[in-house]
């Protein structure tokens, strides 16, 4: 559900008018950056790491555009006032070329049943390389194509495997795999730098892991070499993996769900 | 310039209403085909190959709808007769989705001054591949950024270079390459079927050269292999090279031209 209200460079819009040209080259090209967030009790969770990636989106497609991190986060509070929004998910959407466009949309706050976490989530593996890894852009055919076959089957996620078979992440999620004390995931250059997947490798630090940044194999994974998997974003925090294509992972799920408390427990540190 | 009315899904509306929710997932996600055409006197160019071509992106994207090409015909020349269109570029806009969205777009004729064929016009290569390189979808993001590149230095196109370091095609082109009466260019599966590229091809034979279906090495380009290059596409049918990078075309580009010609005289044949 859509909030009533949305912010259009800054200016206060009813949601029904955030709408762009379908003639707009930027549209057409995917020209874009975006971020979401969550709001929580009324304050945008992480909101000065969300600006600060928004701006790192944009630096590496060379979208240039007037908005500062000052402005925007002023534009967030805005919404959260003029909807009197206690919680929600939030997206910035932000269009380039001459004439940029900045977006700030809010709907219903994306949460997930208790038992995702008890039972864990299905995954399936998924062939394909994002352009710009390190980029939250509008190009996300891929990622669209990879969720959709997953759901087709029944599953939550797909990860995306590169050509060299490591299992990078997921459509909307960074992706870790537990070995014992130590947790897997791909090399900051190959990802998203999700500001949970931050939060994540801290907790896991704090709570004794050592973190190896060294993607897991496809193969490795369904020969069984890892014991808990898990994914992790804004949303999610950290949620179990129950299975990745055939492979089944059983358990408590321990690992991962201290690694969870602890991530949600900083949500309103900031 | 836009033309004063615009469909969608099958109405006339204004072209100024032809806008789509910032919120709609696959307006964020790109989850969409297109094809551009052109309108001379009239007439739709080829428009029986562009719904052809319509159908088969969407096929390969797995987007579903449920416009035939015989209603998206009716819409294009109900278009054409609203606005009473001679000429102008012509863009099918279709999102999937639960809620398939289809728009009809038109804008003034996309033309080139006369010294672009008679002069040649720059190119740079880019490296990059595109996903699902034989659908017109929307993620496109690769070919924006290529071609904003090619701009920053003067150039009119980018060539996408693949990781074999061949060069496949230009970010709105194919790419063809002379080595005396043979003619080079990527096989079928590894570019996006041009219209204009299969009447370019026919016209080659029909000049009396022979199609080598093996995308240009890059080192090859610039070590001067080829003697003569060109693009193709619906707005530019064949336009000569004068540069690819640091590697310089010159003479008259009579090869070129004779095809540029051909394919020109066959646009309203259908």
């Amino acid at each position: 559900m859509e909030g009533v209200h949305a912010i259009h460079n800054g200016q206060v819009i009813l949601a029904k008018d955030a709408v762009v040209p379908v003639t707009l080259r930027e549209v057409q090209f995917g020209f874009s950056t975006y971020e979401a967030l969550r709001v929580v009790k009324g304050h945008a969770v992480h909101l000065d790491d969300h600006l600060i990636r928004l701006e790192n989106s944009c630096r590496g497609i060379k979208l240039s555009h007037p908005f500062t991190k000052e402005q925007i986060s002023t534009w967030v509070y805005n919404l959260i006032d003029v909807d009197a929004i206690e919680q929600a998910s939030l997206r910035i959407q932000l269009y380039g070329g001459k004439d940029p466009q900045l977006f700030v949309l809010a709907s219903s706050l994306l949460s997930y049943p208790d038992e995702y976490y008890t039972q864990g989530v299905g995954a399936i593996t998924f062939a394909g390389e994002r352009l710009y890894p390190s980029c939250k852009t509008g190009n996300l055919l891929l990622n669209y194509m990879a969720l959709e076959q997953a759901r087709s089957l029944g599953c939550f996620e797909a990860l995306l495997v590169d050509r060299h078979h490591k299992v990078l992440e997921g459509t909307r999620s960074n992706f870790f795999a537990f070995k014992g004390k130590e947790l897997y995931t791909a090399s900051d250059e190959q990802v998203l730098l999700g500001i949970t997947r931050d939060r994540v490798l801290k907790a896991a630090v704090r709570l004794g892991f050592r973190i190896v940044f060294d993607a897991p194999d496809a193969d490795e994974v369904g020969k069984g070499v890892f014991d808990e998997a898990f994914i992790s974003s804004t949303s999610m925090a950290a949620m179990p993996l129950s299975r990745i294509d055939s492979r089944n992972f059983s358990g408590s799920y321990e690992k991962t769900l201290a690694i969870m408390r602890l991530v949600r427990s900083w949500e309103l540190d900031d």
